[in-house]
């Protein structure tokens, strides 16, 4: 305890070195780096200014000048796109493999090439997506309100382009991009969902939707809605089973509820109420929603309890 | 498949100015603004400087520099509100308006007006929240602890600022404001709620306060609170219509309750306990808890199952 | 309301000064300062850089130079640390000490060597919990990915930290490095749980651990599950009380669920279902799961309301 810090700093600092001998994983692989998650996030906002010019810049443009701002984003998303890619594909092969090696440059280029060809299809779907926000929300003043300030809008922005590199095999990066969604907005998608279209979340946070989980079109999720897994107890021997549920089209489910299990399916049309907890499929065109009962309810003005049941309530549908 | 990006690029920008022609939405207003959200964020922070100096910056502050301390501050504050206001006004308007309209900087600068006589008392509203958190969390080491690091105090903050914005009918902005503090803390409060003195929110992920929440004096929220709407399936035909509940003065609601419906009012000193669905009014003076029996318990050191009764427990008021 | 707002202005600074002098909360303790935010983060972030190099940065760092990297890291967070952590210290202390003053410059040289010394032994505990992760999640690809990319991992990490300085009675400190990963997480860890080896959260958002809550080894949460108190009623009277549960050696926690109370233990091996609500001690080796009969279902293609009980589900342990 007499010591001061500098004169204990080598025992320290022999302590630290000895655990990164100890375990690989602290050092990682020195004779590779891992894609750089400030200019994935870059990406991101690039992509922003791409598919939504002038929201969330000063950037001026119009018919005259889309074509010349649209192809210089692009040419600039495609070198940093290729690059980190070419970084995550290095990182899982040999160690004589880098990302400057030809075959890993022209995987690189290969996926770029399929991704940036979907941009126009994503273009439709996240049009369809700011529909479904302004249709769903009383409060919404505006479709622009949706895009410049929603954050269940930012998730399924940045899902709709991570998802897209998942189905690509791309490692790393599109989980460090729903990580900041999920960071940002509290909203919690596995890049390997599949989502259909006009999908809206509101408020979001807390939402989780798990890696295979199937939704269709028209859905409508509520905050802290959970869309998980049964167990997890088999752990990596679960990986790649179907452990998500399903959520057909034209389904609404109010915040808090839970639907849980690889075969669980929710019908089409149908509305889960608020704080439902659900693990087994439910047919289409119902709605399900919990009944008050449970609650315990004393008057401390009346001082002998009472056992008043709430008034029942259904959702209309 | 043989292409290389570059090959590529002049049809993909084909493509994706194309959708800019078919949806005016994409490209926003052309010849339009809108406000910056990097400058509403510094607003916020400002008033941070502005509303508790010393704690989030190393300016010092005492009795002798405070007001031109505070003028400062305020000089700066306006020309940075006014701005933003402006461009957010001029949105809304014919293409011929601009935000250097004379019409619009005249309404720019009554918002101001109105807007910063307000500051004394959003502090002697701040002031009692603070308290309200010191006295409600036994975790809190002192009142400087809330103002400097408590994530329910931040959001409470900022809705009061962004709530005034809402009252004076600013578009854009106080949602950004609101979404701003939503990101950082979980917590999503619609600046059009009304929020009585001493309120505090412990913890606070996952609560939501709809628009049209009314809330008294003294309520305290727990984390994962929802006082939302019962159903949104009438979509924008329910724009300004109460659809969030009344929470009367004195009110505790402990986490991850949910209260629905705009004519459901909960009376004052009552106390809803953890994990209740509330969507009728509760009188004044009860106390709501869930009651356990919901739960099946199976002890797998004794291999039949038994129904076990979890003891029933009832909050303390 | 025809005055400008710099005819208003002097008025404005007025009324806000006042308020500074009414309440010495507002300026704080005008002759102190409060420990730098931004300082904190950055300390967080070369603790990322010291115990996982490469993961977060370009640096290259391999056995030959690991010892330089390593001790050079050190040597600059002891200098940040010993700084903050000496201001932190000044404040609660009378007026005439400062952050200079000989016995807080000891003090806080002595909660450095303290503090530096138990690295090596969080060292060990957060590789345990990187692998509590890839275990636990189908989902997981690679250990790497948990370091580099799980919300989980990042509020463990900063906790483990934080607990230390917990222990060691650092002011204001710990709460800003477990909020600072509550604002990027959503899990709300108090630096001063105590929680055991091999620990998890998956999916994270919404995750409450309150201050005196005591968690074994083996541990997994889910999203959503508060650990709390039954009741703060008794608000700063409550300060140093166990309030928060015992959670034993290999429990498992689904989401949402909640529970309550300082001397409500949940015995070792048991699992606890999705959304359950307990506020009182399970043995060991139970299972608790919510039974669905709480859910009113109807099925609109069928006009008549059925009140069908969806098939009970239990955990398999």
């Amino acid at each position: 305890m007499k010591q001061t810090f500098n004169e204990m700093l080598p025992e320290i600092v022999e302590a630290i070195t000895a655990k990164y001998k100890e375990s690989d994983l602290l050092l990682g692989k020195t004779e590779k780096q891992l894609p750089i998650r400030s200019e994935i996030i870059d990406i991101l906002n690039d992509f922003k200014d791409l598919l939504f010019p002038g929201y969330f810049n000063n950037d001026h443009i119009d018919s005259n000048n889309a074509a010349f701002y649209t192809g210089q984003k692009l040419s600039n998303l495609h070198y940093k796109m290729r690059k980190q890619i070419s970084i995550a594909l290095a990182y899982n092969k040999d160690s004589s493999i880098t990302a400057a090696s030809p075959d890993i440059q022209d995987e690189a280029e290969r996926i770029c090439c399929v991704f940036f060809q979907t941009i126009p299809t994503i273009q439709d779907y996240l049009l369809l997506d700011v529909k479904a926000g302004y249709d769903g929300d009383p409060a919404a003043d505006s479709m622009e309100q949706i895009i410049y300030s929603y954050p269940g809008f930012y998730a399924i922005f940045v899902y709709r382009l991570a998802h897209e590199l998942y189905k690509l095999k791309v490692p790393f990066i599109p989980r460090v991009m729903t990580e900041h969604a999920h960071s940002k907005t509290g909203i919690d998608i596995n890049a390997g969902a599949e989502i259909g279209k006009h999908f809206f979340m509101d408020h979001g946070t807390g939402i989780v939707i798990g890696e295979t989980t199937v939704i269709g079109e028209y859905v409508k999720l509520y905050q802290g809605v959970t869309l998980g897994a049964l167990s997890t107890r088999g752990g990596q021997h679960l990986a790649g089973v179907k452990r998500h549920p399903t959520i057909e089209d034209r389904v609404t489910i109010y915040s808090n509820a839970t639907i849980l299990g690889g075969e669980t399916v929710i019908g089409s049309d149908s509305v889960i109420g608020g704080g439902a907890f659900i693990t087994s499929s439910i047919p289409k065109c119902t709605r399900v929603s919990v009944t008050p009962p449970e609650l315990a309810i004393k008057n401390s003005s009346n001082t002998t309890t009472t056992d008043l049941k709430a008034t029942s309530y259904v959702y209309e549908i």
